[in-house]
């Protein structure tokens, strides 16, 4: 039976699809439309469990998963959705041990999902030149204690990368293409490069400066997510869904290039 | 510059998206429809580099990613694709060091994505009424040497599952629901539940027992990829795509339910 | 040059893609939250020209298209959407001259587009059991001075119905299933049955009964429609789509069963 | 009791999606793989029914709807689909007694379309620059009886129009911006331009050089459609659909623009 305890992060869970995500302190409690709820409760009960406010609207006690804490990251920018996340890490081949390079770093959704992945031996290198976004997604990590795997770079990557032989880097940049030569010094050969746009020009003049960069084997692909309403009985999907996030495109470094 | 070694697997990409993955071993060579390449000549080569069948037809030679292992795994059923095991390892919060169970095996396309992430010091349960799944499924592992991360347990989940207090669980069988009491069992109190399934009927059925056996917070979803040409002028969708490979189910168990 | 007259029906599209419909007439007045347009400056005005409100806010002035009456046509229930209207014309063989049954008569968004379709020489046969369904369709035809076209059987289908050698028929029904011999009494051998259910259940109830009650080479699609920002330089899906309105079932009621 | 007819065009429907449709006279036989079925058998059957090759093997018999005929309909050149022909016939009002003008004509897919609809008191005119093109489309009219609503003009856009306020323009062509001009005179104030282009890069192209012609109010969207397989127990997208067929533009002719 595991029992939620001091400094956990909880996730409850209300009807009509509300949740919230915080962490379990002694003495604080969480305030909701439909009452509150003292943290001191919270700590101790098993999770999976039903609490209830003071006016007894009951909410789920849960562990986030790492899809919830992608989803309710802290965010002033736009996040990269976890359904475009999961293939990234497919892509980069993300995984322990590993040293993955992500510019921008923005809110940290991306760098949260890397450092989880690269786990204690691996490391994650990530590339801002807002010193503010760095700031967000900081304490974004430290709620998860992952903070010390990721290496910020306050710098912009026109001013070049400082690192060197990295296996995969991710670009979340409006113009890549401009850092592309940069990119290219910092990547191992045959490393994989993985960028996402929000526009179909874009992605033409991304595809053009990689060809001309020495990038090849590239793939332009877009996930979508349709969530259906989980009744057994009246499945469906919902009637709205995220339409959009980005085109994903990944290529490799390559020495040299397929004759025509 | 990193080189392709003995005993590395190699990926031989060419043109029209003819692609191989196979393992460098001096003395033997790769057989295509357009000549043959020795490893030998493989072996000390860069990696990124364009290579030659004895008939001068290039390829390019890299090392493949976790996606592209994934994607062509040697089978003798329908694997589960990229574009849903990225995001069933979000839901699934797994990661470095996590201990996670699935059943059944299959040819071990998902098996082979948790070995790698769990890493050494994780965990992967995987159940299989099958012993030449479990066979198939462990070759495949060891090619990439991740069969020791994974304990084959040969038994029908009908039998029950004999681990306990598991984070996550996640089923790719055709009848989950007859074995939803036997893994509420090995299931940790709030761990998540995962499941594929192609029929929207399978589905609803799977619903309603999730419901009765305990299970809530459930979500319901399709992954959708959408290839495109990365052609930089001519930018557009493939003309056909894979249409359905499965709905995605995630549910909590619960120690109690949201009163309607 | 075409001038809007009197009695015509306009479409005013401002911004943001706001946009109303409604007939010309002298002495009435158009309130928007951004000004007042009077109808008579409206009357005379060239179709396709930029009018403005007493305050100065600009819109277009159109005639509006079929697509656009049908998707703002008054409503009291959920409408059936141009993207699926436009192929169950094509799967019932819609056009001038024919006659075509519906039922339920709703809100006469699909009843609309009939009506437009079969011409004068046409009809089409609309059941339903609500009158006040029937009296907001007949409003909604009036309009377009369609109602002539329509012959409205106030009536539930479990009664019966009263036409026969009808050569296409469209249920938008809750429970089709229940109505399936009736339906198969009125319809023509080998005539077209189309149908909508937001369900995957209801689907699979009716394609048991269309195969009991002798309907077979049945189709069931989905039509979905991903708008994208008409913007030349930054071309990209609209970030939210509908997702879902039904899924389309069409069948030919059959003299025999082909053997499995 | 509805019978086929010597002339009638007729629908064989054998199982696994085989399909085969021509026209009925005397003394022919029709060849399957599965044996010759003679006309003089099928006329005078019911519709509907089941009928069998000199081998036994069954079809069904149907007369083919609007939507068999165009994804049937003899082709030298990509048709537009029925999905995309649905939703062009409500954008541009296409209906009874209707005038409307299209270019490529093409192997006449939406020609036939388009004829059907607006019936004996519409017209369609039709411009391509290939005869043999314009000979196709005559054929496939004629099979339906249709040729007499088509105006053919054999020229190349970049020689302007001949027509002049036509209410809806329909572009199918490669290059549409080059012709916009020459549309644009053709055109009524206020009329409909809709078009299809395959490629992303197209639609930029366009969408700019419709804002430097005067065009406004304009919509990008596309059309999907995903086929189940029609079984009750097993209900389930198929696993393979057309991913893309071209990306459908439409907007109107201004007589001035709505300021930024």
């Amino acid at each position: 039976m595991r029992l939620a305890q001091e400094g956990d992060l909880a996730m409850l869970l209300g009807r009509g699809r509300r949740r919230a995500i915080f962490k379990l302190k002694a003495g604080k409690s969480y305030h909701t439309h439909h009452g509150i709820i003292e943290h001191a409760e919270l700590i101790g009960a098993r999770w999976g469990s039903i609490v209830e406010t003071h006016l007894g609207t009951p909410f789920i006690l849960l562990e986030p998963s790492l899809h919830d804490l992608l989803l309710h990251i802290r965010r002033k920018s736009q996040i990269i959705f976890p359904k475009d996340i999961g293939y990234i890490l497919l892509q980069l081949s993300v995984g322990p041990g590993k040293r993955v390079l992500e510019a921008g770093t923005g809110s940290g959704a991306l760098t949260t999902a890397l450092a989880w992945m690269v786990g204690e031996s691996g490391e994650v290198i990530s590339y801002d030149r807002r010193a503010d976004m760095h700031e967000l997604a900081r304490r974004n990590l430290s709620r998860l204690g992952l903070e010390g795997r990721v290496t910020f770079r306050l710098r912009d990557l026109s001013e070049g990368l400082i690192d060197r032989d990295v296996d995969a880097i991710f670009l979340d940049l409006p113009r890549p293409e401009a850092s592309l030569a940069h990119v290219a010094q910092a990547l191992t050969n045959g490393g994989v490069l993985g960028c996402i746009l929000p526009t179909a020009n874009q992605v033409s003049t991304l595809l053009e400066a990689m060809e001309a960069q020495g990038f090849g084997a590239i793939e332009v692909v877009e996930i979508l997510l349709r969530g259906y309403k989980p009744v057994s009985e009246r499945l469906r999907p919902f009637d709205r869904m995220v339409a959009h996030t980005g085109y994903l495109l990944f290529a490799r470094l390559l020495e040299g290039a397929l004759p025509e």
